[in-house]
């Protein structure tokens, strides 16, 4: 297929070159253009703005935030209207509910096609092709999209036909992931403070009723307080917090762990940890404990 | 091997039973009779008063807290001073950092052997001779034990030679499980409200990041809203919050996710919910949300 | 004095008819046109459109929320152009930090005068001009303003030459008010299950350490659970809270308590209490424990 | 009167000192003697033994916590059936709710005379006469201790004829002191990282709505972190705190500003503060917010 990517960030570069890989042929725009040139030994095109990569029948965008997909979405380059009859803007982006409402307003009004799917995994995950992909939209879209889907994740899940379904399941999980790094977090001060060593309970937990890959991977790094260099900075996290929480506010739902999972981000963020791992939030419980 | 079983609740019954089927000889105590009469058929000999069980090599007690432990074990019955010469007891109860030493205590004045090995699963893993048994003690006795072990559960993990510190391994995950509850409960709450089904979710979750048992067992419970008949109910649920943040305390550390399980669960006793299981604690979210 | 008077809700209506008292010469402008009426017979003129007051030397306004400001005071209006040269714009409406940024900026730009200067106090008080006045801008600004203030409040608190010192203040006060709000809930649901009578708890408290207006104001509400008819509405209540809340995390601040609040908001409002008083916050804790 | 006095500690004692200024015979006893003996110069008689002091008409006992309670009072001393037909004890520390009413027990056996009276106020209250005192038992008993209440207090509240419901408003009283603490340290926490100096927003606050000795005592003393000489130390305030949960634990009540000031003086504890004023709590907000 022909494919537009925008946005080659940490998670968006690996993914464009798995699409290469697949033999899609891809043209790509980031904002710093060193990275889109990293991709050209792979055989991808380099595109100078947002708008020239509109001519492909399905463009990708990942990028980092709200303010990003206005500024390199909406807004001028305005791509939902650029895009070819028949087109395909796949939104892999984690962006708040109300962004998501206004990404799927924008294609209506521009009568192009529009899928939300944003993915879940490391950078690690990203390079290996081994992410999950989390897509809502219209059936004959998504059927469309799907080598796209297989070509960067190992499975992909459908959320129905209404794109924001995906950003809601995005949110959700991210903040499951952050509950289980905050409980890692209370669970390893406990246990320091008990004489127990975090590692070897951690081994206990993932080969009994916790033997998911998310225990396993932020319960290494935070049993090793190995939050450098990051995956998923604080920022990023920080974000996620913030999104999940006006998602939860937007329909009147408390939600109290992600409350003191965004304290603890903002003490982290206070404490100028910006450039380590969002998994070092587990650190404020082990400062609180006095550790 | 000659076995004394202290204890036959829900999670007790199946395990002497399990000992039982192990072809080891087992005399059971309970304080309502009833209960041990059921294992007449298997072969289990019946004790009158806990101190029956006593000549026994191993005694293995299964009680539900504290105040049982005090009542059956300690006090009058100071099970640890009539032990034979060489015999072992097994405690297997969930209780406080506070009663696991003066359970350490005790064995050690009377100079009998004391093994702490509470277990993790619920009722079906019980029966099915699933569970997770984590031990502490000296390493002699452990290895003497090990065939009990085996014939209870799926796997054992050691902890080194203090007992205690399998006792706040024990609170610890079970706190842990209580953090995927709870957590549940808010993703949930948060889902149906944005309209999306919290089954549809689980399967993503579950055949993702999240693919543990504990995720399955509880999610689906939750998204059913299943609960009753308990497997576990909310008094014992709260039991164990109560202990994690005592264990907490005593050595000044915050577990503000504790603190949440913790109000949930008195406000779901305080609801009358006093035998639905304690999983429901997921539907204070929802109803904090008016769902 | 020439005043001009944006915004004539429950706050503002009395506000401006002791202006009108204080023989001010007053025009009015209202969105629903039939509030500014109910001032004809005190003397006021009566304002089309919002830019009709601004020939007044000084403009005050006080609306709902952000969203009222862009539409009254900013946009289409841009009240702060429309100003004469010496004029001032009085904003005493509760906005966010990034709003009251905002205004200081549009006003720099047109080189009229701004000063921001919100009010504390319930429609009573309103009513009664005493009021608690919280101002920040250039001296000279607020010393014109004195006599406006004086016809309002009991007393007015300066805060210096930047105006948005005056609304962190504002939300810095609401929060604090929400405090005790919620303090008292929970302190009221321990004592009716003590079998301790709230009312006479508040009088110990009142006439001890706690003899401060905002104890027993609504300490009084929240005892014979008066939510009805509303000083100040839960949907207020809740823009406060995440007014407060926002100002928080934009200088990476946790406020634990703020959270407390914010939840307990959104379940009265996710229970259908749009039109309770914000004191009925304090219930949510009763009903967590069952009452 | 002939009163006999238990306990003094930086309360106690100048309580003691002001019955004695008032012309009551005073016999003391305290742990350490050289306490006591800083009273002979006032006139006060030196006992030996908790029972010493048990032929005085009336005993009044401030200790620091049940286990001084239990010692000191119960136990072997067993005070309660010391008293002399028609004595009187008035329990003055602030106890466990489980040992308020363990303490009315004790005396109805013994058939003595039992008040509760915890006060309020912070060391040089105590010293000046000026406490609250709140309490609580027959109304004839409570009319014969009267004078000793007038001797050092400025005020005296009844709560009934049940000894334990002052015991629930002293809880309540401490709770909402610490919520005061926890807010303020949150809001100056916000003030000062938005550029608001504490002390001034303080002096509008206790000018206005917050007008009560408890902001004004505890506004300056956080504004200035002067923790140190404490006048009521972390340790202490961890105990009422650990008290008021145990007390809602009991009657089901989630009591979450609780949970966060718990949450907050373990933090200070476990930073090696236990010489700092309670009122320290306070500065784990503003480190939380990185300041």
């Amino acid at each position: 297929m022909n494919v537009g990517f925008i946005g080659l960030g940490q998670m968006g570069l690996p993914m464009a070159r798995n699409l290469l890989k697949a033999r899609h042929s891809v043209t790509v725009y980031n904002r710093t253009r060193s990275r889109a040139e990293e991709l050209q030994p792979d055989g991808a095109s380099i595109a100078e703005r947002p708008a020239d990569v509109c001519s492909a029948e399905v463009v990708i965008s990942l990028l980092a935030d709200d303010a990003a997909v206005e500024a390199v979405i909406l807004g001028e380059q305005n791509l939902p209207a650029r895009l070819p009859a028949g087109g395909i803007h796949i939104c892999m982006s984690t962006v708040s509910m109300t962004m998501a409402r206004k990404l799927v307003a924008a294609h209506a009004a521009a009568e192009t096609g529009y899928v939300s799917a944003p993915v879940f995994g490391r950078p690690d995950a990203s390079a290996a092709a081994k992410l999950f992909v989390v897509a809502a939209g219209p059936a004959k879209l998504i059927e469309r999209c799907r080598p796209l889907f297989d070509a960067v994740g190992q499975r992909t899940f459908l959320f129905g036909e209404d794109p924001v379904a995906a950003n809601v399941v995005k949110l959700s999980g991210n903040f499951m992931i952050a509950s289980v790094i905050e409980t890692l977090g209370e669970v390893y001060a406990l246990l320091r403070k008990s004489g127990v060593e975090p590692a070897r309970f951690l081994e206990f937990a993932t080969k009994s009723l916790f033997s998911a890959p998310v225990y396993k991977t932020y319960g290494e790094i935070i049993a090793k307080e190995k939050f450098q260099p990051a995956g998923f900075k604080v920022p990023l996290g920080l974000k996620d917090a913030r999104l999940v929480l006006a998602a939860a506010d937007a329909v009147a739902t408390p939600m109290p762990i992600a409350d003191v999972i965004h304290d603890h981000l903002l003490t982290a963020l206070a404490r100028g940890r910006k450039d380590w791992d969002w998994s070092s939030l587990a650190r404020i419980a082990a400062e609180n404990a006095g550790l």
